[in-house]
């Protein structure tokens, strides 16, 4: 019969996992203590900022159970912070992970979901160092804190985007969205996990490795991801910079995938883009002569990064406006994720 | 009527969060940025190793909802993390908190908590740097990811207690424990709150100060947090030293409070000390030529800490010993707090 949690123990858990680290994980010399005293620690390196971010997956809330593996939850997890640390420019060192448990939970689940972890955090060089288990009735949930580092002084902010910048966007955004509709509508349907926008909700992928390059580069003036949906975060960067921004439609990438889904949902493809989307790609401002310096960077990588120039910075603060191809202006809100809020009906 | 969290939204709720935290926090000039960004960043110490620990709070496993006031919640989910970076001999530095809340929550109770983190981190001039909000139907939770500094090398583990030397003990234990039996006992009697083991139940406080003093004198071999109870951290720090140890039983600092109340509850006092109790005291172990500069230093902080010799470290690796006052040795197990293990009853 497969191992619970409850038959193990928590210490037993905590020796399973520091045992799978050991095996299937890294360790930086840069750690001095790792999992299994009261706290971890490390050894800073002269000349960097730490960026620290911590970001949070609730049961029922951010993942359905039943509906995702472990081994994708623990990806997930961990993705979202990989991508936060990428927005600033930086790579991601160590993680603590807090997991909220039930004890009738299979030890061989959460072995799984700390492979996902790993399977995110090896290719950095990057390792678990420390975390907390803990008993939780109401449902799970995974809280990571990832702690990275950047070059002083390179780290790229919200706040720094100025009149003029042009707007890039990576990727396609709106397709993990228009891959969870997919799978509430049809939730039965074993084969929409081969679907190319499903396979892009339970996967999610991030951009750190192209944020480092273009922080490394110097060549933008703030960057973001799209956690909070794509106008939610040009709004982020909008309000943080005290600046607006034109956006001409035509130029937003939507992928061929999105564009058939939307028309089976009979819905504007362009309201998946700009919406709420669990899509970890970049928004990057520059000023107008670094596009070509980007754009080469973008594939240069091990792997192209498609890039995309949608817009402009402009003065008018707050003000977020889409041209539309008739040459209509239509100004539109950052009507991004926002948790509490009650939500409209679709 | 009082705002909810789902009548001001997740982007409403943040700033408040900020203007509170820049109103009533401390900001620490090596923070290079904080709160409102993808990530927070900072400057590290050159000569000091970074300590990291994260400790959650879970409503209805850790605390009852009703039972204890949202300023006590936000100080004893501080404290138990302080108290980890006090136990390697640091001080805390930056703070990450990541709340999981219902819709419904009231904002004024919110700040409350988070005037609560601020009682405790302001003495060390620590501040909240980062953090996420999430909305949890199944319950509050708050995790914190603490961040502290020590000189390098300066860090006190578990692993380093050896045969011959002392063991010593921090204030009394078993206090909260019985506290917290107090309460659940009489849950409808309001004057239970002045007792003063319900006062140390409702309001933990923590060691750090005497954990670095420690440290920065380079006194202790070994040192460890009674977060899992005394025999279990005890225990702990048998197994990472590879050693066992030898306890007076008369010797244990049991208060009067704790054995009149034990009396009450036809028990022996010294079940409560050494089992599972939320005090956050100190288990030191150090050379016996030490133990005269280690009181000395328990006297010479702002406020005297109370010291008890308790005991001797041993080679029997993992025999922990009770000698009785009558001579006879009884042995042990580190029954400390494991969350997932079934219980017996009482």
């Amino acid at each position: 019969m497969p191992e619970r949690i409850i038959d193990i123990g928590e210490f037993g858990l905590i020796r399973r996992i520091r045992d799978l680290l050991n095996r299937e994980g890294r360790r930086s010399e840069r750690v001095t203590l790792g999992i299994g005293d009261d706290t971890a620690s490390f050894l800073p390196r002269p000349g960097y900022e730490l960026l620290v971010t911590c970001d949070c997956l609730v049961e029922g809330r951010h993942y359905l159970p039943g509906r995702i593996t472990p081994l994708h939850l623990g990806r997930r997890a961990m993705t979202l912070n990989i991508s936060d640390i990428g927005a600033m420019g930086g790579k991601p060192l160590f993680a603590l992970i807090s997991i909220g448990l039930k004890a009738e939970a299979l030890v061989q689940d959460i072995e799984e979901i700390y492979r996902g972890f790993l399977w995110e955090l090896n290719p950095f060089g990057a390792s678990i160092i420390g975390g907390n288990l803990t008993q939780s009735g109401n449902g799970m949930f995974i809280d990571i804190t990832l702690i990275g580092e950047v070059e002083q002084g390179k780290g790229v902010r919200r706040s720094g985007a100025r009149p003029g910048d042009v707007i890039l966007v990576t990727g396609y955004l709106g397709q993990a969205a228009a891959g969870l509709k997919l799978l509430l509508q049809s939730p039965d349907d074993l084969s929409l996990r081969k679907h190319p926008l499903v396979k892009i909700y339970n996967a999610p992928s991030h951009r750190a490795y192209f944020g480092a390059a273009i922080a490394e580069a110097g060549l933008a003036t703030a960057m973001i991801d799209t956690s909070d949906g794509f106008l939610g975060d040009l709004g982020h960067v909008c309000t943080e910079s005290n600046v607006g921004a034109v956006l001409m439609k035509e130029k937003l990438p939507v992928s061929e995938a999105l564009r058939e889904a939307a028309l089976d949902f009979h819905k504007d493809p362009y309201d998946f883009f700009l919406g709420e989307s669990d899509d970890y790609e970049l928004i990057i401002t520059c000023q107008p002569d670094k596009v070509t310096l980007l754009c080469s960077l973008a594939t240069r990588l091990g792997f192209p990064v498609p890039l995309t120039e949608i817009g402009r910075i402009t003065a008018e603060a707050g003000n977020m406006i889409i041209i539309h191809t008739d040459g209509s202006r239509h100004s539109v809100n950052p009507s991004g994720w926002d948790h509490f809020r009650l939500k409209e009906e679709d």
